[in-house]
């Protein structure tokens, strides 16, 4: 049970979006600049960096929904899959292997990206502002995560559940005007 | 030096803000609204959560920046370094203990926060919204030290860095015309 009172229908983030609406905005204008704002990235990349750094940080609710949406995004599963078992092995490029390496450091702490972890991004063909992006998404994650278990909010179960948000999520992060009703019937 | 080519002269958060001014504008909006905004926290007690999260992540810049504006609301140092010592045996409400206690699990991960934690913060008086905000607030700032620390930006080691910037910061997180143009002095 949630450890202040949100609403039943609405799990995971969802709950503590509405429940301080004033807050939810910035954060939503945050991720929407970020994970489908303009950038050299592609939306399944910088969704994968996201998803790795909840999945890191043991965050149920946030792994589901991005791994959800990254397998929408890329039209299959096995690439996500793959990333979370080893993403050195996974069928993906190297500067996105070069980028999770980094994000994977942010997750442990700041301190702990090291000049090589940059130095092999941008060898890898990573720009600053990649690396720039991939720092501050990772950064996020680590928030928002820490805001969905901190608050120990509802981690459904159900797989629908997550297609339905993914399927959401894909479009963007600002709030439509029906709000999260859509999610009343999963 | 920084990982990324930051204006020399802006060092920790602020040449980060200056790097992508679009993705600075929600981040000063959602820590206005919290260590700024309407609550029944002080401003006092909100830098302080977030001097203690970031002091816990070893985040220089942020411990010092955040450590000064404490100092100057409260119109003094002992209380903020007696806090760092232990805050069990500083002189602040039992109140602001137990929720400084929420913040230190929140700064190991979401999952740390216990319902035990949460009820001594309540039978010392925090309501749930207070309670929301000491989880967002600490969550925010372990966005924030991974931020600055992640890209390796620059500490200074001069205090007095630190107490222009609390003098701006004490104002509020909204950017100013003339931008961080007064830290050149610095």
């Amino acid at each position: 049970m949630p450890y202040i009172p949100l609403e039943e229908h609405l799990p995971g983030i969802t709950g503590l979006l509405e429940y301080r609406k004033e807050t939810a905005a910035p954060i939503r204008d945050l991720t929407q600049l970020l994970l489908r704002g303009e950038s050299t990235l592609t939306e399944a990349e910088r969704e994968i960096i996201a998803t790795v750094v909840s999945n890191r940080n043991a965050c149920k609710f946030c792994t589901a929904a991005h791994s959800a949406t990254v397998n929408l995004l890329l039209g299959e599963c096995e690439t996500m899959d793959k990333i979370k078992e080893n993403s050195n092995l996974a069928p993906i490029t190297e500067k996105l292997k070069a980028l999770l390496e980094i994000a994977g450091q942010v997750q442990i702490s700041g301190k702990a990206v090291q000049f090589s972890n940059i130095e092999k991004a941008k060898k890898a063909g990573a720009s600053d502002r990649e690396i720039h992006d991939t720092v501050l998404i990772a950064s996020l994650f680590c928030m928002y995560n820490r805001y969905v278990d901190g608050l120990a909010t509802i981690t459904p179960v159900n797989p629908e559940f997550y297609q339905t948000l993914a399927s959401r999520i894909s479009k963007g992060y600002m709030r439509s005007p029906e709000g999260y009703d859509h999610l009343r019937k999963s």
